[in-house]
């Protein structure tokens, strides 16, 4: 067992369906939960530290990322790329340790089609209401951007069916919890075990001479 | 959510690795679970209620169970059947409670022909060593009884590959938590959940319209 190598898990969901603090409570009760860096080209900001907070890296760095097939998802915001490295997620899987990704539904897709080992999990409104009156709340909006919002969560959710997983976020302690059993099963899934067991179980093992 | 129905979950695993003592550590703790109660031909004793320990059947009524297709798997041990009727299972599935079997390995892959839709977990010894020595220290049987115990455990293990998960079982409460974690997590599957969210979610609740 000693060479069981880790898991990505993938959490996303529509906007303001509070994947943020899932994701903040669930790193406070699972210490060992690695959590994936992205790469920016944004600056620094005072306090950031580069290869904890992000990657800080040059829109040219950036660029050769993307042409070196590097990056297991990216996305350009106003002037500035965002993606995850896949350097560092393969070497934390390769040692043996969990790594955990929140994002928005569309990289949760690109890294699907990068890495579709991975395990993803689909965090569902409360009810739709709720959402819905989150997304009107965000501002003084007009009802056309409102409608925009709403179209849009719409087809985030119609994504549902590319996920493995869905969490209600009734209760984030409730959603905690389910992720947190997702992360325990899923490592006793026979297809994840099994090669090792056949390596450890060999014909010999099952001689009484081999005991005495 | 609320037709949300019950899952079968299934505990197997070769003789002597524990699975009675992890089946009522568990029902200690999750007391929503139902456990599936047996049919058998064989005497009631003091004590045991029809319907709750078993369900007594004389020989020709099992009989006929079994060319019905009630059962969901069947033995005979001696002169006595043992075997899961699936009026029961079937009933509180249905009624949204999850159902829980302890069996040995030849009975759940026959649950498994006749309803794949279980979750099947399987538990493993903690190690091969400990294995052989509870099958070897059993009782001061020769030689040759051993052997054919231990081939008949090598041969449950090869059954392996039929399971969905397997956990094991190095630590009875850390295995009652991975099963734990098995049914909260199954519950999570998005295939399981996805019709009801259809049904659920209608082009109109993404109308600014239904909001005001």
């Amino acid at each position: 067992m000693i060479d069981e190598k880790g898991i990505l898990f993938v959490l996303s969901g529509p906007s303001g369906v509070g994947k943020g603090t899932v994701r903040e409570r669930l790193f406070e009760v699972e210490e060992q939960l690695k959590y994936s860096i992205s790469a920016t080209t944004r600056n620094k900001r005072p306090g950031e530290v580069h290869g904890s907070d992000y990657y800080f890296k040059t829109h040219n760095e950036f660029e050769k990322m993307i042409e070196n097939d590097e990056l297991l998802e990216h996305a350009k915001y106003v002037d500035n790329y965002y993606g995850t490295p896949k350097d560092y997620v393969q070497s934390e899987l390769d040692a043996g340790n969990d790594v955990f990704l929140e994002i928005e539904v569309q990289g949760a897709l690109q890294v699907k089609e990068n890495f579709s080992e991975g395990v993803f999990i689909f965090l569902f409104p409360p009810s739709l209401e709720e959402l819905k009156k989150r997304i009107v709340n965000r501002g003084t909006e007009s009802e056309e951007l409102v409608q925009n919002r709403l179209n849009e969560a719409q087809k985030e959710i119609e994504m549902m069916h590319n996920y493995d997983y869905v969490v209600v976020n009734d209760n984030v302690d409730y959603a905690v919890q389910k992720i947190k059993s997702i992360i325990v099963s899923e490592h006793c899934k026979r297809e994840r075990i099994e090669k090792q067991y056949n390596n450890i179980i060999k014909d010999d093992d099952f001689n009484v001479r081999t005991i005495n």
